[in-house]
């Protein structure tokens, strides 16, 4: 048996999209930069699909680009300000403890561009909205960007909050919203949250690897990080690939349609399998904040190092996270931790559990026992 | 009926490839980053990817970058050396006429990073060997890159004898291949060519669209183009996908298994079609030199308007290319036209046919005579 809690690094795979994609590979074979009907057909697709991703969260059809990943939507976007607003270099600001695929582009920005990057402390696992108005108002800015959902906790950031802020300090400013972790947890709208930039990945709900969205404001120039044939009006150059904007937009629907079930169910699984470490006497604390996705959860365990007990687990078929996947035992996944206020050994003391319709509660209950029983090996002292 | 003669523009979908991608999708679900063993599966896969891909094109399993599209390998490439070797400030080389993916990446080189770029105009469709060589001994040189084959024209490249004039005048230089045209056309050894650097595009060999290779030379470092959770050693951060380093190299076995096959194939379609449309009486000249692939062929026709016969073929089934369908009617199209020495409106006078072992002699001669019917109708004076 395996039991799969780990869907904030990768959404289990979706057979149905898979199929689907497959499908559309097949149904669109030509190159939708060639002149003739038969390929600009796919061109058609393209568009239809972005009119259907431009409903499901409140842009424009125009305003969807297709990436590669959630990495290089951040990229793009954060690279396109950085680039843009360099020769009036205000500071770009960020909470402490973004996703690496952020945190290492400001890394970039700071060193290659030589732009000012200031870091907001997190406070409860959430942004100090009372230091980020300080940054905001002492510094011109130029860029903001953060997460919706917190990759490691699930904490759902004020977005609304720090958008009245740049609007009351920095209205010129432009606003980045890492959204990977957001897309079918919480309702996304690009319009009403007044954001400029928005990055998504597609594999995160499901669907195959290498499927990415950046959502950019119509009317802002885009610096693009792909150069070359101008596809994508310009904005992201490379082959366009009809098939992946019709898989994304229905991987977006499908989340979208289940959003209140998946949210019920993560609730649930998260409830049993919380009062049953509860019963069982586990000594912990949940690192997950109130305002969080029931999908994912953090716990900080005394004394725990996390991989030893992530392989403890694995052993016995129950995959769980420990950080972010991408850089598992890696130096930003330390950032991410210690913005957290831990320790910065590499997942020191923190376990994620990722919930899913997919998981039962007899699976719920068995990891909390597996967890439970594993942390009695590491020779901790529990009741 | 639909007959397909724009196989450069992107490789008929090989359904083989298609369910083989789809299957590993399916085969690999977790995030390969995870430390749990189900999820190291594909770590493994990929490896064994890069070994196979390293047997087939002549480098180590740890050169071998997965990207999303040759766009994106030419980009991260250039861009690497261009930051890489800033300070220094040597010139950048490169023939006139290379395909936009690189052309604009210059640009950027040159507008951004206040590099200088300086261009080898052609001499019959390929680099000017002694303005090469004149360039190289007046100027101190950072990069180097050319295509291995052209898009527009199937010339293939003096890859050889650029890199002895290299190793000459600029040993310290790095060396760019784009050889987004050359696999499955020509052999290619990374090791051999003694480059630095090669891009590739899979779809052109019908695999799906979205998979992209960049060989980098082992002990070079790369800045990456994808900064995050520093995936692929650091080299290209952004989830690994399995399945796409498996159909990488499925792709790269299957095409250079057919290379020969290919190669008599296009040779025959291509003179049965010359031999047509000399027969017939057409207007003509060849672009494509002799040292050029038989895949691709360009013809130039005193008055054509490019755009017009490919619409007019289309509508009776027949697809053929007027340029580098990245950019179809489109600035940079012009710029490669214009280094074959041709008027500059896009496509003008050029007509770019691609043949495939998936043709047939009776297509290659319907092709011939529609082509003089078209110019006919074009009212020009055909006999």
């Amino acid at each position: 048996m395996t039991a799969y809690f780990d869907h904030t690094a990768t959404g289990l795979v979706d057979p149905e999209l898979v199929d689907f994609y497959a499908q559309a590979l097949r149904d669109y074979p030509y190159n939708p930069a060639a002149n003739y009907s038969e390929a600009k057909r796919g061109l058609t697709a393209i568009n239809k699909a972005s009119e259907e991703i431009g409903r499901l969260l409140g842009c424009r059809a125009e305003e969807v680009i297709y990436t590669s990943s959630g990495t290089e939507s951040i990229n793009t976007a954060l690279k396109s300000v950085g680039w843009q607003t360099r020769p009036k270099a205000g500071q770009i600001v960020a909470p402490l403890g973004e996703h690496p695929a952020s945190a290492e582009t400001l890394n970039f920005l700071d060193d290659k561009l030589e732009r000012t990057c200031n870091y907001v402390p997190l406070v409860d696992g959430r942004p100090d909205l009372s230091l980020f108005e300080e940054s905001l108002a002492t510094h011109k800015t130029d860029l903001i960007t953060c997460m919706a959902v917190s990759n490691l906790t699930g904490a759902i950031y004020p977005v609304g909050e720090i958008q009245k802020l740049k609007q009351t300090y920095a209205p010129q400013a432009r606003f980045h919203i890492d959204a990977v972790q957001a897309l079918g947890k919480i309702p996304i709208s690009f319009r009403d949250w007044g954001v400029d930039y928005m990055s998504f990945s597609l594999h995160k709900l499901g669907a195959p690897k290498g499927l990415g969205i950046l959502l950019a404001r119509n009317n802002l120039p885009l610096e693009p990080l792909l150069l070359g044939g101008g596809q994508q009006g310009g904005k992201r150059s490379s082959t366009e690939n009809p098939a992946q904007a019709l898989t994304s937009a229905f991987a977006i629907k499908k989340s979208l349609d289940n959003l209140a079930a998946e949210e019920k169910a993560a609730n649930q699984l998260k409830d049993k399998f919380l009062a049953k470490i509860d019963a069982l006497g586990l000594d912990y604390k949940k690192l997950s904040p109130e305002e969080s996705v029931p999908q994912i959860l953090a716990l900080y365990i005394p004394g725990l190092r996390s991989q030893n007990l992530q392989t403890v687990l694995a052993d016995q078929g129950l995959l769980v996270g420990i950080g972010s996947a991408c850089s598992s035992a890696k130096a930003e996944v330390v950032s991410q931790v210690k913005a957290l206020g831990l320790n910065g050994e590499p997942g020191y003391h923190l376990l994620r559990v990722s919930f899913n319709s997919r998981n039962s509660e007899a699976e719920a209950s068995a990891l909390a026992e597996s967890i439970y029983t594993a942390v009695d090996r590491f020779g901790l002292k529990q009741k």
